[in-house]
């Protein structure tokens, strides 16, 4: 609860954490911090996504960064609240270049989590409220220019006798609520989308998908959806909404356009980005190229021996449609994802005879249960109703750092696993393998460690545990027949389809395909903590690597990740590329280390 | 400013009021209001929209409706204010088959104003918040049927094997938004358009032309424009933004369909609607028929005497696209109202040779200083600010009987008349014949007089002012010759283009062309208010005739107006359609007599 008390503490803290830095003394203001703290920073002092984690690591941030950033006019908004002896707030600040915006946790008078967040750039703010334009100009003109003359005209012209600052490769919700922030903020950009019409990412996949994410967490930038839009959007309708979305917000989308190749000219900081369009190959030349391809990256294709001699149909999971064509078929999904359980639940509500190959464990969360105890505080009716906005949710969430986040999430895990323990346990006796992640972390640790591992469960979970979808787990596949899958238990299951639910590369194999091999290496594995556990190895890193900030690959740039994560996070990458395209300074601290290269 | 003091007298005064009405005692909740009173209904009481003026009038409504409203449950909501000695606040209430909200003016302790709005029917609310659609049937369902196929299915079904409950025949902004209201309150509805794309209405119309009103005003119901977008929508872009709002809003809208004709089954109650879609002529059958053609209703084609006979250019103003070919033509523009003025200036900017015959005076208001003056407090950044909501200013501005209203207008447009008096002055030596109104009440007034008679100026004035574009004022068309127009006063126009900017019939042109002219006169004139004054023939009616609530032809309704009146009595017209699609007794109190036909 608000109350005097602590906003008075709080108010103290601030006057002397800004008294500390308009002295520039580091030193001061690192006394003030618990020595079990953490700063997380999206731009303002680093210019990079980075939490630094204890006092030693804030002081050396303080002592590169205070002199240019220049950080002032600290001032707490709102009351503070309390609670668990810890007492939190919301608070404005200055730096040179921006203005922000932070959220603060005191533990015994000292900060344990600080979050410094970049809204503006002074000078370059967005338009908006009072400062909208105008939309016609009154007065009389000669040769006036209406609107769509304007328009239709600098699209025209734009990628053809004007270059972009910045290319986004891929047209999904990613690039489109990226281009919506680089539109407001004046930076000329094209979007590059193989598809016919925005969406179509969406439209293409197996026709039973919604959104595993409900409605509350799934806003795009400016425009939230209706109130009565439904809570787990069908992905036909949330295409429909990126199309209308791209159109309304005048994106520079370059639909049915393949980006073949980019190379990056490092004398003249330019892009060479090779496109097809139209039949024709044309060159753009932006100084900043964006992957928005999908943080899960380029589909893993598993060459299973023998595959080529398959007789019957077979494709990776992204390229599934629908099972209305194998109705009283033999189908073998290789996988136990989100993906495997969606399509085998498609296959078996189409009449097909299922098997599910589960090779290793996986983490299965109720989506009412994930919802409910997860999300609820923040994503949810009711904290809309207790005026949570969405930024606010943003905020509050991107105020948690990562190193700690695991140690939060694990109650809730112990709290699902008791609820749901029935349909747990007969997910076991089925011979399913489960698991809470290996420290019982749970689904989003998950998601942020490997992006993979686990399944909201919809309701494929009840035919895996009653057998209506039949089950092999703890079995690898041997080799592919004619006819058939042959497993390491030496079974062989006989089959007319096999879907390889074998997930995704990391979004680098983008960058291997699109531009080379070295900028692949060079800039190393994207997403992942370095929390050493499976399929994310160390070392620790405390931030997603390489997404939405500098990479070691000058004016390359990883964007990605779920509907809330491509909305908050794309806030912080389009103010980099204006910052760059106004030649405002923007010295990078704490490049991460490239310590994997896929 | 809100303080304890007047809300304890209006939750007092509430109090008072609603013990008499919960006795049924329609005398004792009379003797609460001031002998200068009103009591503006949209639909709780009277299943109208109605001013009841002064206590007998308001006694009169009570002893009729009371019973069968049965109203209760009235809770004052907020802080009341007061300033000028009127006390005023906020309240909610239920009638036995809705929910309503309220607002109240109190002047020495008895009621002034009293606004009854209805929200909801009982057991029909509109899905939303925690009540929205779940969008996905978790679990697993053999032959589960996706959105997009429910969807593609109803689509096709509605209006060949399933009747609609309603037709909207224009899809326009008025039939656009009024049919994503029907859409949440699950009204079945075809929205029946000949043009080719939601938004044409507006791309087709003279290429310059921008909203008059400010984008605070101009919101559709449910999905308010982004931030950023401009104070004055250039046409086509809120064109692109209604086939938007039609897609993601999923109206089924029928495009390229032309309504020919209408006929109503006075047994079956139900309407035969002849359409003519995609080259078949189809009957519709609803219950329900809403015209939304324009408030402007059928162009008001003037013959005059040897039109026929004209070798050059001549069209009405709503056929005029653009003043590109006219460079160094000989251009007159008959008329001197908004389209007028817009049309003067597209053909000047374009190199014409202009000249405006104004044949009546003509009032003028400085976009600026009436968005300033007229506007700001209730639809404004400002306002915004200060945390009033659309919901709120269109409360606010309903709130506010007709009877009054040129009482409160009349100062604001002397204050315009002092701010532009050089303007004013300048134009008059021109020769420009200008007014403020028959008694000095000014734009809106007019406008919900007569829907004309004005120009809110974006430039053109100046154009009159220093004779850039020229003016013959005070004059009648005489005759039109094969090269020139003819006025009364024997001066002789050379021309080699003409356009009639002669304005609009009423709305029930419309029921005249499509259904009969019985049913016009039946049903008589739209719109005015009775006021007496010019085009605005007595007796005083109160409210617009025929807008928005029942008409002498059961299930006749029409529907248009500014974009704000659109959104806001939209809301009332579709809660009357619902309630008679539901069956809930809907007893209309006070239908207006007939005294124009058009």
């Amino acid at each position: 609860m608000g109350d005097a008390t602590s906003t008075r503490q709080l108010t103290a803290w601030m006057a002397g954490f800004a008294a500390s830095l308009d002295r520039r003394d580091g030193a001061a203001a690192v006394a003030m911090f618990d020595d079990d703290s953490y700063w997380r920073d999206l731009l303002p002092f680093t210019w990079n996504i980075k939490t630094l984690e204890g006092k030693g690591s804030i002081a050396a941030m303080l002592d590169a960064t205070l002199h240019e950033a220049k950080p002032g006019n600290w001032l707490i908004e709102g009351d503070a609240s309390v609670s668990d002896g810890v007492t939190e707030g919301w608070f404005t600040f200055e730096t040179e270049a921006a203005r922000g915006k932070g959220h603060i946790r005191l533990k015994g008078g000292k900060c344990w989590t600080l979050l410094t967040t970049m809204t503006d750039l002074k000078g370059f703010e967005e338009k908006t409220g009072v400062t909208r334009d105008k939309g016609v100009e009154h007065g009389v003109i000669k040769e006036r220019r209406t609107w769509l003359e304007r328009k239709t005209l600098a699209e025209a012209e734009l990628g053809y006798g004007a270059q972009p600052y910045c290319v986004v490769v891929g047209g999904g919700q990613g690039g489109i609520g990226l281009g919506a922030r680089l539109k407001r903020l004046g930076v000329p950009t094209i979007i590059v989308e193989k598809n016919d019409r925005p969406g179509d990412s969406w439209r293409k996949r197996y026709k039973s998908l919604c959104l595993h994410d409900p409605v509350w967490y799934d806003h795009m930038p400016y425009l939230p959806f209706p109130d009565h839009w439904p809570v787990f959007s069908p992905k036909d309708k949330i295409a429909d909404w990126l199309e209308m979305y791209t159109k309304v917000m005048e994106l520079n989308y370059w639909h049915s356009t393949e980006c073949r190749s980019a190379s990056y000219d490092e004398e003249s900081k330019e892009w060479e980005v090779v496109v097809e369009r139209g039949g024709e190959t044309l060159t753009l030349r932006p100084k900043q190229l964006v992957l928005a391809t999908g943080m899960s990256g380029v589909p893993n294709v598993v060459e299973f021996p023998g595959a080529a001699t398959f007789k019957g149909m077979q494709h990776h999971s992204s390229k599934h449609t629908s099972g209305e064509a194998y109705a009283g078929k033999k189908c073998v999904v290789i996988g136990s994802n989100n993906s495997a359980h969606d399509i085998c639940a498609d296959l078996w509500e189409h009449g097909a005879d299922v098997t599910m190959i589960q090779r290793s464990s996986t983490h299965i969360a109720r989506s009412e249960t994930l919802m409910e105890l997860a999300l609820s505080g923040l994503y949810s009716e009711a904290a809309v109703k207790s005026g949570i906005t969405t930024d606010t949710a943003d905020l509050i969430f991107a105020s948690v750092p990562y190193k700690i986040m695991p140690a939060l999430h694990v109650p809730v895990y112990q709290q699902m696993a008791e609820r749901d323990a029935d349909l747990y346990a007969r997910l076991e006796k089925a011979g399913f393998l489960l698991d809470f992640g290996e420290d019982g972390s749970g689904l989003f640790m998950k998601y942020l460690r490997r992006g993979s591992g686990y399944y909201i469960d919809v309701g494929a979970s009840e035919l895996i545990a009653d057998g209506r979808v039949k089950l092999k787990s703890g079995v690898t596949v041997q080799r592919i027949k004619e006819h058939s899958v042959v497993l390491s238990d030496g079974s062989e299951l006989p089959a007319d389809l096999i879907v390889y639910a074998t997930g995704y590369g990391s979004m680098n194999g983008w960058a291997a395909r699109l531009i080379s091999q070295d900028v692949a290496e060079k800039v190393g594995k994207c997403w992942g903590l370095g929390s050493g556990t499976a399929k994310d190895p160390g070392p620790w890193e405390g931030e997603l690597r390489n997404m939405w900030k500098p990479t070691r690959q000058p004016g390359l740039w990883f964007h990605g990740g779920n509907l809330h994560q491509s909305r908050h996070y794309s806030q912080f990458l389009s103010l980099q590329i204006k910052a760059r395209m106004e030649a405002i300074p923007t010295p990078v601290y704490g490049m991460g280390k490239v310590h994997h290269v896929n």
